[in-house]
């Protein structure tokens, strides 16, 4: 319908779904962007037959490590060229890890040095989010809403881990901001003292093996952190967005949050949808390859996080990927006597993460490929400020589109993975469906098996202002203190 | 970008939403299907320029009552001509109606009966709901099986009105034949003895008036027939369908119920978000043209509706037209000496739900653009097995769009209005936003305030299986009868 | 401390509880009331040394059927004389068993005929409890209030049994009368079209065994009914009485009200404490003996009884003893050919009630022997307008005291008991704790595994209002349409 | 009945009141305690003649400061002479106050002191808490314990005020003491950090006056610190008591805590009751009389309360007499310039506890006199270790007695009051009841409007483990960390 050679790049009679259709047409990529999505396209530059495929917007991974010097001190065995080419080959087309603060550092020092990293190395888009540990009042007035104009205008702060901690003042303090200059807050919500006290005991009685990670971060501790963090919220009637649900009762909290009118937002991964607490009891250290935080819990929190995920109180699903390997340089500092307090928290995901929830989730029927589209990719762009350019298939959109076989059958390795962590938690399950060709910006990244771009050829994406309107924020709360007392005289 | 005179009919230069998301784009129409969604399309044979403007798919109104005789006997004032124009002026290009069944009436000579009335007339598509007051063996075993194969793959049963109620056994009857042969039983939910003793009471007192027909219908008829179509559906486990929906408790009922994991889904109308009781206590019988079953509520009713509109808990926005005469013919059958009991019930909407929504939802920013076509036509779509036909705009789908001036200021009239009720219960309010150009199939239906079609240019739309998976069916009722004793059997 | 001879008897050395405190002391009674509490007490004309002993009040059992005819047609085997003398073995000292109208009996000579059974044969004392199945103008008008005033001041309605059930409009009759004239409602909740739809469906199947009775009573059935029955109390702002909860969900459904501040009571059985539907699939037609409407539910359900009676959601625990044989006059009337739809519906309990409860409550710390007081005596004679005549050890109080052995064990057996069922579902079961004298007015009913008074020497307890401020009526319904509009018309 | 003389008092004709029973006795006494209740009991040495008089257990105020220093450094204007007498005439026969540990006090040390303050001046019985704001090694594992054999059994901390807070680490350290030792944890709940924030913001725009203390102390600080305080609890299986609970939302958290099965305890006062934040809000400076921590709410949290301690969420009824002058002493330390921070935090209640509860409780039918004994008295005594000596008439109890008369109408001013404070948040209210007899042991404590008794003549109360059983700890978490890794190795 189009005179040959318009389109750059043509992908043709796949299977297209967004977050609320599924329909049959071809694309066509012009500059990087889908100029349109018709019937019987003429051919492009190149054109890809999509038939029998199932096209979908790229992944966004709004929640990995890359990098980066851990809380505990320790560094990620991914940078940004393995990162990013991980994420590419399991259908992820941006993501948006941490540029990290740590105490004493100066933001602008930290999140330029992060661009560096990432400027060369990067075969994707991405962005960033900043983690904050030291709000001091430099960076409440004039580092957090310089940066927020710079295009990184959310924040990740956390409620645990001593050297990282803000305690509920400072969470206001930070809550005021973002609510001010139009950012978003992310917590990692989990009662540090609850964690301290515990994991105490448990060493002086001598459990320290992997399964006593999951014993001390209780899962009352974080639903207890996770109704602080939305009381914080609710004092302030600003929006909040809880990462890494694990829990049955943390679901319910944030559940209940929202039934309230407030503006929770919340994220799971895929560890808390396909591994238990039971895994962190394998033989001897074995069960440190299972090691983050929250851990994963049990069979009915995974039934809590499936039904949070479908029923939209769960808006996202990341990876929360955190690269550590299996020996002295992450999880094993101490070799055989590295105890629970020792390991570095955190499982790799960043590639399997889409390719485990299409297959558990979409093929069998449990969740619409709507939906599919929506918590892996749409939602996130509309939250970081990166819709409508990224998140779906629309005309104006970046041309970032995984071709899923929904037929092919992978058995999963470590060895197969793009990363640089060496295991996977998920080692030797089979799942169905998977991402073979994927683009970003129209240009091919990924196709048979081969990686096809240069490092360094992804780009920084600048974010606008979050969107926190998946739920509008229409009751809040009446009795707001802000609202009340403050907005007067702003 | 294609060759001239390809495409019927293209939009231009609009500002697009679907149920996810918005952008700018061209659109092209062939053979009533949209072909393309393009930047820069080829003119076509005719092209619409839609900028400034907004371009949604046309509304899908799945609750009114159009050439139907009611429960109370009463003829409605509208027939498929002028019901299926007031629609299409109001942005409606899907309505559908019900084939009401009267008790020993046979459903097939029902439908045939509706299938004409409306085959002749219709200037928009349409389905039809059965309304289903006499579920005999007949029934039960041979017409609606047929029925649904047939395309009417949805049954409407009362929970009140003496001629139309069936007691909880028939609607477990009901909900059995639905769930085997594929369709969805909607339910009107109050309790019916409780507004009878009620109302006995009240007129014993001489307290007849308009305003007391809000008094019969108690809220807690309301939530307590609900509660118990919740239960009758989960004990066979099985999706249902609460149709407007007007109160505060009822919707925490099918809150509470969907939070349970329930397949229960659930509908309002702009009665209820945009009219209170009070309006029933207007001087003389002016009360009347407010009167509609449930009764509009009080203000934090109508907050509750909105929470459940935008929070996912009512999937679907529909007008519950009701066409009755503020005469002898509807509402004031005993002329002055009319009461409660007496007057038809019931509200015009057809034509108005979409602008009223579009006005107080949009743009004063409670709702996004998206949701309103969720709730205004997609989820209808989906959920009554007309998707990816109908509700979205989409290659692939019917050419059905509204284009809305969202500048455009209307001050609401009867006299404006496409239909033959003779007054509206919104006179002189102002909204704005409105669709100026409304096309059905491709076919520009209206447009310059002028009617474009002819009548009887309607389609009957033969619907699927309805997919109600908005909402996952997962959890169910582990216990359920059905399952556990019967479903080895089938 | 007073003078020989002064006391009729006398109760000594004895640990003393009432529902709110324990105490050594002696009881002086005179003239079938308790005349005095203190220490040292000089002998009366006859003394029990009560050393190492606990001194109850008498239990009041507020629900249990004698002499009656059952709504399926079936004699109990128990007359006023067999269940008087079981219910003092078991430390029982007051009954309040239904005097049963079936539909067209005048509610006079039912009540009439039921004070003859009961008059010649009581050993203890008593009142009735009206069955009420046909709710007449004149039941309304005459019959019920001059009931009241006849000291029958409750009736039971149920919402099952085809020749029982009051529909909801009946319901909302007689709570009207019982508001006003000052009675309170009891419930049978249970929705009966559910359990007939499934019934049906069973036995069509040929799934006729007694296990089948308890699918057919699905818990659905019970929440639902009891949830109905709060809506019509709370539609009236009337106290309601839900009658043998079973199921979790019913307890449930009642906390949920009570939480609201409806003034809504309840009661369990010790079937739903210590049977579950486990033991209605016994083999052959055993099963029978364990079933009763509603039926033992699971652990789960045990365990919400249990939380129900601790935490005061349940104010009450009866035996709901309904003496039916194991042969052809009750559980078996076809023999072998018996389905789960002929047998009699009812477990017997008149006298284990209290020791079941004390063995395996009090005695295993889980529930305080104040809190045993309140549940097993206190609370029925508040609720039932015996207060404080009836349901403590209190001067002025009639002298109903049982003297119980807290290390007696029993083995249980249907020979030891002295009712005419010829079974008990706790057979071979030991329990720790047994009542071994027991007194009503002074007189010494049983000692010495000896019954020591006679025939017709009980007495006919006039009731007065029923007091159900162990919740207060404090929030209610505000919107509630009688005090909204008919209260002023009185 | 008993010979004269054989009594050294009796009160003769009242009507008596426990917490489950009313009924007409006369109560003989012998040293000091009760030795019969009876009816036509002998004269004593001393006769008191009750009739047309209400007989009810003395209160016992759990929740007084006396004597002591505030965590703010202002020293009480009561001492124990006057505390104890100005209990004394408004019904009041124990209390038990705080011995108050500052940082770096030793436990030891800090108790004797108070001990001998109390043991020259109370005129009625005391026990005392420990007020507990640095639980250091020495403390938790010496101190402590030895101070529950004492008869200490209880601590307080707080979670607010930056001299005394615990962080939740400590609070963790003290509920496993509390639960090895057997003593029970008071907690003051609200959020430190949460007040902090606010009140500095308004102190920045210059909001200083009293009526900013309710915005600082805002009821999400409140709630949340209540969530915080169960969730340790809950995570430890500990019981918990919350004191002075003020809003709706702590309410709500409470009795969800119970309808899990959780042994949490609560607390209410009389300025939640009868006071609202409105009265802080006066002007000038006069709103400073009405602030206390947390603050009086508003008419829902008013009758949120009333709820509580109508259904049992609220367990008991104490002062938190607080009293300080209004002047430099306490609540105006900088005269004219004094702000929200300066004021001392509290009001006085000592006196006027019992009154306004028994006129705007019992006799408005609020609450039964059963339920007032519970709140006022014997669950005070339950709770806290002193029951059955405490909290009831019955043989062997301490006489601690008030006679109320019930037609006495008591126009409220400071100066009728026995305090020191010179004020009273309640002047110039009428209550209807008074406490006009008042005994301890047997003593006549007040009479006539005179004080009976020498100072000093009051006596330590060395109390026993409490007993927090009023809500069995029945489930509990099953996953409890105590339960799981450490019971065993006790």
């Amino acid at each position: 319908m189009a005179a040959s050679g318009e389109f750059d790049l043509t992908i043709r009679n796949g299977r297209i779904s967004t977050a609320s259709d599924t329909f049959h047409a071809d694309i066509g990529i012009r500059n990087g962007v889908i100029a349109a999505v018709a019937q019987n396209l003429a051919p492009g530059r190149e054109d890809i037959d999509a038939s029998g495929r199932w096209v979908l917007p790229g992944g966004i991974d709004s929640h990995c490590h890359v990098e980066q010097l851990s809380g505990m001190g320790v560094m990620c065995a991914d940078d940004f060229y393995s990162a990013t080419v991980s994420a590419a080959f399991g259908g992820t087309t941006t993501i948006i890890p941490f540029a990290a603060q740590h105490r004493g550092n100066a933001i602008p020092e930290v999140v330029a040095d992060y661009h560096r990293r990432a400027a060369e190395k990067a075969v994707i888009d991405y962005g960033f989010h900043l983690i904050l540990s030291d709000p001091t009042e430099q960076a409440l007035r004039h580092d957090l809403p310089q940066l927020i104009r710079d295009g990184v205008s959310s924040f990740k702060v956390y409620m645990t881990y001593d050297r990282l901690k803000l305690d509920d003042y400072q969470l206001l303090d930070v809550l005021e901001v973002a609510d001010r200059e139009g950012a978003l807050v992310m917590v990692h919500a989990e009662n540090n003292d609850m964690i301290r006290w515990i994991a105490r005991r448990l060493v002086e009685r001598g459990m320290t093996a992997p399964k006593y990670h999951a014993v001390a971060h209780d899962p009352i501790a974080e639903s207890e952190a996770t109704h602080r963090a939305v009381a914080l919220a609710r004092l302030m009637d600003v929006p909040l967005l809880i990462v890494h649900v694990a829990g049955l009762e943390a679901v319910r909290v944030i559940h209940s949050s929202q039934s309230l009118g407030l503006p929770i937002l919340a994220e799971s991964c895929p560890q808390y949808l396909f591994l238990t607490q039971d895994d962190l009891d394998r033989d001897g250290l074995e069960g440190a390859k299972y090691c983050c935080s929250p851990p994963p819990r049990d069979a009915a929190s995974q039934q809590a996080v499936w039904d949070g995920l479908l029923d939209g109180t769960l808006q996202m699903y990341s990876s929360d990927h955190a690269p550590y390997r299996f020996d002295a340089s992450g999880k094993l500092p101490k070799g055989d006597q590295t105890t629970f307090k020792d390991m570095a928290n955190g499982v790799p995901g960043l590639e399997l993460r889409m390719p485990l929830l299409f297959s558990e989730g979409v093929l069998t029927g449990r969740m619409t490929i709507e939906r599919f589209v929506a918590v892996t990719s749409t939602n996130h762009a509309r939250t970081y400020g990166l819709h409508p350019r990224k998140g779906t298939i629309a005309v104006g959109a970046d041309a970032d589109v995984a071709i899923w076989n929904p037929e092919r059958e992978v058995r999963i390795s470590a060895g197969m993975l793009h990363d640089q962590v060496g295991y996977t938690p998920y080692e030797g399950r089979t799942v169905r469906g998977w991402p073979e060709i994927v683009t970003s910006r129209g240009r091919v990244v990924v196709r048979d098996g081969d990686l096809r771009v240069e490092r360094g050829s992804g780009q920084f994406l600048k974010r606008g202002t979050p969107e926190p309107v998946l739920r509008q924020r229409l009751n809040g709360n009446p009795n707001s203190i802000m609202r009340k007392f403050f907005s007067q005289d702003a």
